[in-house]
């Protein structure tokens, strides 16, 4: 299998709204950036890589930001699409850099392994680490939770940003024992994974696809996990009994279909944790949550991006 | 010494207003809340106080907020301040319950010995935790950190959000090693403890009290710990040195102080984490870190008070 790459030589502004577009409303496969400050920040790895610079002969002026698409795609009818989107975010007072775009075919197989090149270790804090498989790598804290991943082609590299919000959530939530949590949307499984490494004790992941639930138990066993059930399915339907935490990174739009949910599946004290909420979409949520008897107890919000930690209202 | 205790029947609402009320205009000895959810409220520690209900004679129909000053002070000047304070609030539209004000007199050490009784374990995280030194406690995860903590009548019980805020953000800073970390405005010394459990190898608090030099060399020694130096100034002034990570859980008006002093003792790719800024003061808060080469990486917002990660700007 071939991809088509689509390579837009823009702004670091305009990178999420590109990355939203191109995944729900072009379907892309994946979507990736390069920032110039993540080639030459080093020692901090927060949502970065850290890459040796005379490896880099293609250095963006500030963001480069690809999509990738099935080499069946429309490649001209995805251009013009993209070309209108940047002159819309232009229009909003953005800075799209160059918007420069130009388009590539490469194998599938080509494209894995160039991706590794640049997906590197993740300091997603004191006590966790996300970790590629293929990487060697030595934690400065040996206490440090180590999650191996291999993410895969089916999720891209992920939103990092996204993730460590959800995660900053459960390593606040995650303080007694027994604890049992359901990761709504699980993806590769990470969450649900983070949620084992600190110490829950009884963990659900769903998702829609079956390609999660290969991903997840390939993920757990990658990590010697065996208290992670997964269940395909959508949301919360179909799940029995309820549980201490939901956690859910997914869009907005699936959040409100899965908040009416949330009642029926979450223990007495206990916390529900969204992620992945772009912050236009928040009065949506903020509205649906009161509407169904939530309150939000925290808000964490990084660049565009919002998670919550909610508590059911006092009664 | 005898304390006036200034009791007011309210609502959870205007409890933060209250706080900030007393103690920046009215110079409280320290202020205390308790709401009938933290008595009703079990297993989930955050922020609140768990106790056997037996034990309450008095419970709060909503919230009780108690100020403490010293006998001296004018009481019915202050009740008629307190009475104002609640007409103003209530006219934003906020509700302030029975709005009910009693006032008292108790010895200082019956004070203290009452207080124990409703100052227990806060769980912050899965990996932090702050113990009152007369407490027994079991952490239900062995590898939990837990800062012993004398809190002292100087400090109050402090405001958990604002600390919980703080130190969430130390989680996810301290990710490498040796870090140096300067605690500014360190009163009981508590963030500086947490930086140095979480692995910083190098601290400097500093306050420009002499009672915060005293607690925090005393809360040290309680923890263990000799890595914590302290220099009493203000802010950073008269500071030698750059440091990794600046933390500083104060008041906003301080933190604007401090802001233009930051650039100077902040290494290449260092952290600011703030807390302690209520929401109405953000904007300025972000208009001179702006102004000063410095940008929001991170916002967390927890009822009224916010916290920051705050990075350089890219060149």
């Amino acid at each position: 299998m071939k991809l088509l790459i689509i390579k837009i030589d823009t702004s670091q502004e305009v990178e999420d709204a590109l990355s939203i577009y191109a995944m729900d409303n072009l379907n892309a496969l994946g979507v990736e950036s390069r920032n110039r400050s993540d080639f030459e920040q080093a020692g901090w790895l927060h949502d970065s890589t850290v890459v040796d610079m005379d490896d880099i002969k293609d250095l963006p002026k500030d963001t480069y930001f690809y999509a990738y698409f099935d080499e069946e795609a429309d490649r001209d009818e995805l251009v013009k699409k993209f070309q209108d989107k940047m002159q819309e975010l232009k229009g909003y007072g953005l800075n799209i850099g160059d918007a420069k775009i130009t388009t590539s075919y490469i194998e599938d197989q080509d494209w894995n392994t160039a991706w590794q090149k640049y997906y590197h270790v993740i300091n997603f804090s004191r006590h966790l680490a996300i970790v590629p498989k293929w990487e060697d790598y030595k934690p400065a804290f040996k206490d440090q939770q180590l999650i191996k991943l291999d993410p895969g082609l089916a999720f891209g590299t992920g939103n990092h940003k996204t993730t460590q919000l959800a995660m900053m959530g459960l390593e606040r939530a995650i303080v007694k024992k027994p604890i049992s949590v359901v990761d709504v949307g699980t993806g590769s499984g990470i969450l649900a994974i983070a949620a084992s490494k600190l110490g829950a004790t009884d963990i659900l992941a769903t998702d829609i696809s079956d390609e999660s639930m290969t991903a997840t138990e390939q993920n757990s066993a990658l990590n010697d996990i065996k208290n992670i059930r997964v269940q395909k399915t959508s949301l919360l339907a179909d799940v029995d009994g309820k549980f201490d935490i939901i956690v859910a990174n997914i869009l907005a739009e699936i959040l409100l279909e899965l908040i009416p949910q949330m009642d029926a599946h979450l223990n007495e004290g206990g916390q529900v944790i969204f992620s992945g909420i772009d912050y236009l979409q928040l009065p949506k949520i903020e509205k649906s949550l009161d509407e169904n008897g939530f309150k939000i107890d925290l808000t964490m919000k990084q660049g565009r991006w919002v998670g919550l930690a909610i508590t059911r209202k006092e009664k």
